[in-house]
């Protein structure tokens, strides 16, 4: 085929311009998708500045994509997708399916796995390719329009939701922006008592329309104090440094402490408080492709959006200085008209 | 009833010296036992030492106790207890039984716990006094003489496999102590891969006799990295810092570092490896009542038995020394000659 139209970086901070490539023969397992819309999220920016030391230059950003189908390899074909189909692409772009991970149903814990902007390129393009486990099908009831943000930024919180929460549990959800305001839906729905901690006194009135039972102040200390010992799980989406004792001796006993943001200054646990209540410091990555499923089901069944902020992606760069700012509300979605 | 004969420190690190209490009259709820045997925990030294701040001088040492119910309240002799049944009391003395813990069956988190040492006079003693729900019925085919480390040590160990390890499991054990001994035969009868992690050579064929699989050296860090993603559950049994980043890298994806000794230093977290492969950090405290019931049926079924070392009560004080020595081998039991 031709070659494919993109917008890269051509080095770390630097702006996104065109850019073409040549994607070689299309693998037997392989899927093409031609992109129509693409979520923006925070990690696309972490990569183009190099902050985990893993870029590649040129670098394509774009790792929520909503788009059809192609052009599909002789296995793919085979998988239940057809060519016209609409799919979703998230963090995930290849995984082996036959290591110890794989073989347990957490592809996104692969031994090989391929990131979809790590070593490859990405979706703010005309198209993306993934291996077929990694194309999903959108369900009816779900908007494409606005569904990209699901498959990365809203399968990071569902995770730990599907694997440590249940609907009596009271859970607290700290960082009210991309995925934080997808957890409180999420947990809204699932029929939780939710907490939405913010720093930010204007997304107060937003939390209680997302479903928040109660806000609070992430950072006053006296109202952490006020809590201990209430709270099932605490979801961290925030990439910040908290004032990790203050927001442990919140937990209940058994309780669990889960992070999702990639909180790079390391976490000085305390070990008596965990040992005195059975409690648990956890992280997990996105998620696996059974559980994006479950996700996009659930988000028909409950009309469960993310709330976006749409950019044509010929705009990227400045969609990109907008989520830097900190002000994207919740979530960029660029249209696709390059 | 007359005045109890015990030995009790005046002061922290002191000697223990003869010492005598009038234990007041018995509560409803309450069951006095006429210890026979007691185990002695390490933690029976922190609190002598007042590692922890929250020792009462004079302190008397020993929760560890088995012995024969020689008093009953009213309440307690409808909870299938009678006068002469041999019991057992270990790190917990009183629960509420009505706050949100105890009613989940959580009794060792019980928000008004009283251990049998904090607050309470201890093992050390021609008898010991506890709520009925801690006095737990030895069952036929254990033997009382060296069941006493169970109650502690036992449980503390055995109350996270039965939480959290599967016989499909591999699990790695740091510490081959008092603790870590129990351990590595719990989850061979368990059906479990066991590394047995010890810095002592000499410990190396007896971790062998005691089930476990295979040893390796818990300081050398070319070892540990040999041991890269292996490990389902490492279990911590020493109360000492260790190189926790080598550690965490030896868990497989989904795999849990669980503490269950009483490290006093903070540990570094870094998120990022954890947050990769969806690990967790948990630490738990000694076990409830339905686990130490678990645990000595399934002691009695396998005929496991804590390797102790006897002393009489009397000669406390060259007990607890020979435990400061780091020699005991693995537990020390004290046989009542008060």
């Amino acid at each position: 085929m031709a070659e494919v139209k993109a917008l890269a970086a051509s080095a770390a901070h630097g702006q996104l311009k065109p850019f073409s490539y040549d994607p070689g023969p299309l693998g037997a397992e392989e899927v093409d998708i031609a992109v129509e819309y693409c979520g923006v999220c925070h990690s696309d920016l972490s990569m183009l500045d190099n902050e985990w030391g893993i870029s590649a230059y040129p670098f394509v950003p774009g790792h929520e994509a909503i788009g059809r189908i192609v052009g599909l390899g002789d296995v793919a074909a085979q998988k239940g997708l057809e060519i016209g189909q609409r799919v979703g692409v998230g963090w995930s772009a290849s995984s082996c399916l036959h290591c110890e991970p794989c073989l347990h149903g957490d592809q996104q814990m692969c031994t090989t796995l391929q990131p979809t902007i790590v070593g490859r390129h990405g979706a703010f393009a005309e198209q993306v390719r993934s291996h077929w486990v990694w194309a999903v099908p959108i369900p009816e009831g779900v908007d494409p329009a606005e569904a990209g943000p699901l498959l990365c930024g809203g399968v990071t919180v569902f995770s730990p939701i599907l694997d440590h929460v249940q609907p009596t549990d009271r859970v607290g959800v700290f960082g009210i922006g991309g995925l934080g305001h997808l957890a409180v839906m999420f947990l809204n729905k699932w029929g939780c008592d939710v907490t939405a901690f913010t720093s930010s006194p204007r997304k107060i009135e937003e939390a209680h329309k997302l479903g928040a039972t109660r806000t609070a102040s992430s950072t006053d200390t006296a109202e952490l104090k006020k809590l201990t010992r209430t709270f099932d799980l605490l979801l961290i989406t925030a990439n910040v440094s908290l004032d990790w004792n203050d927001i442990i001796a919140m937990l209940k006993p058994n309780g669990r402490l889960h992070i999702v943001g990639a909180v790079l200054e390391p976490i000085p646990v305390s070990v008596f408080p965990l040992l005195l209540n059975n409690q648990s410091l956890g992280a997990s990555p996105t998620g696996s492709r059974a559980q994006i499923d479950k996700m996009l089901r659930f988000c028909a069944q409950h009309d469960i959006k993310p709330l976006t902020e749409h950019f044509p992606m010929s705009q990227a760069n400045a969609a990109m200085d907008h989520l830097r700012s900190g002000k994207a509300h919740y979530r960029i979605v660029l249209d696709n008209d390059l």
